[in-house]
């Protein structure tokens, strides 16, 4: 990994790291948050973005480094897809580059590059927990896309993390439009195989009770992508902890975020 | 003034407005951060982004909305020059768009509309403190070139704002490059007429006593071009309180800006 940006933040440095990544074969950045003193106590919180974010739009405007720091957290912010020539593209913001879906996607074109399942849980934690100092305690969290990854990555691999929650995620993709048209491209047609990357499918035979924190803005535009009553229906019809927040005039924005991002740190500290 | 956009964040609204100047000729916008309940209490704290800014980065990147909820404040943020079709440009980053630097231009092509010491001084607080209920404390603010706008509007305004404190502020414009090079464009060859516009001149002449908070990176690439050392002897001369502090390893970001926002807020509230 090369460091290609470092900036003093707090009592820490918000940094950016570039390397190059098997899993999908590009060079990727990522964000990275480390408190001073990092050591074996330090526990690490991944943050995964949404739709046509790069790893800057959580590091430069949701404001975490300051609870970050309060706590000493080392906060990992990855990009949201493989990017760059020779990676396929599509002009719609919600599919290609910037719209991984955290999936390994398995048709052409995108099945040589789009595997951020793959990247997120093999390649990155392993390459992040090896080069920085950390206590093995993990939690993830993310945004609308991101927060839908970081609900289905944490519950299909039950142990790899010890917290997880989300703003705005996107809980049922099969059934909305963002997920039918990403997961109809990078998965096919089999709507049976798109089960396996749904939240509120896998709720179902959720392996761990990990409490879900989910945050909501009740005046988010894109409340029909989203639907958090689907998870609440999941959770309560199959016993999963949930604690939904629903907040009036709140939108799909950073503001949002910024707003509540230290009760996301304190869950995930109350969880460690 | 037009609201265009609006979000809720924290305890309020980060809304941007929109309005003809009349001052500069052309529509200007102004982020304005408006507490729930704003009424007769309520004092306003402007702040002047630096180079290159719109209204948009501080907005969204200092983080400053916690605790302007916290202490019920409204925040100002207006754009940093004229801009659009019409108004005169330069390649260069520091000259021209982005790059008013809060004087009223005197030679051609700039002198029509690049007035922002008159557009900051006469029509927005006017506008702003007409539009929106507050108690008639007010406070300035600012980055570099921003940070120069601020403390130069409040010596030149005594009795104007109750307390002024920058970030890197550019202290000695007609000494360094970056002053240097836009005051010869937008105030013509006589450098005794930049003076009129350097806060290291004003400070010798003046007419009130206001505290000045400065902080200031100790590793920004930029201190050639802000030479807080020269404020420091300047205030020293002439008897003029000033708190300067230089933080290690703190560089010219708004990372360094969100780390001390909360200092600048309360030695706002401790001043009205």
């Amino acid at each position: 990994m090369k460091k290609i940006e470092s900036h003093r933040s707090f009592a820490g440095h918000q940094e950016v790291w570039e390397h190059q990544s098997e899993v999908l074969g590009v060079p990727m950045k990522v964000g990275v948050w480390v408190p001073d003193g990092a050591d074996h106590t330090t526990p690490v919180l991944y943050f995964l973005s949404g739709l046509t974010c790069t790893e800057q739009n959580f590091i430069t405007k949701s404001g975490f480094q300051r609870i970050a720091s309060e706590l000493k957290v080392l906060v990992v912010a990855p990009d949201t897809s493989p990017r760059g020539e020779g990676v396929p593209n599509d002009d719609a913001y919600d599919l290609g580059q910037g719209a991984g879906f955290y999936v390994n996607a398995t048709q052409a074109p995108w099945s040589k590059h789009f595997k951020m399942y793959d990247y997120i849980t093999k390649e990155l934690l392993a390459l992040v927990e090896n080069q920085f100092p950390n206590s093995g305690k993990r939690g993830i969290f993310g945004h609308s896309m991101g927060g839908h990854g970081a609900l289905m990555i944490a519950l299909k691999n039950p142990g790899m993390f010890q917290s997880v929650s989300a703003f705005s995620p996107i809980v049922a993709p099969t059934q909305v439009p963002w997920g039918e048209k990403a997961f109809g491209a990078y998965l096919g047609p089999d709507r049976e195989a798109w089960k396996a990357w749904d939240t509120c499918e896998l709720i179902k035979s959720a392996k761990e009770r990990l409490h879900i924190l989910v945050d909501q803005g009740a005046d988010d535009n894109f409340l029909p992508q989203l639907q958090p009553e689907l998870l609440k229906e999941a959770c309560e019809a199959h016993d999963h902890p949930l604690t939904l927040r629903m907040h009036s005039g709140f939108d799909h924005s950073y503001y949002f975020i910024s707003t509540f991002i230290e009760d996301h740190f304190r869950h995930f500290a109350s969880s460690i």
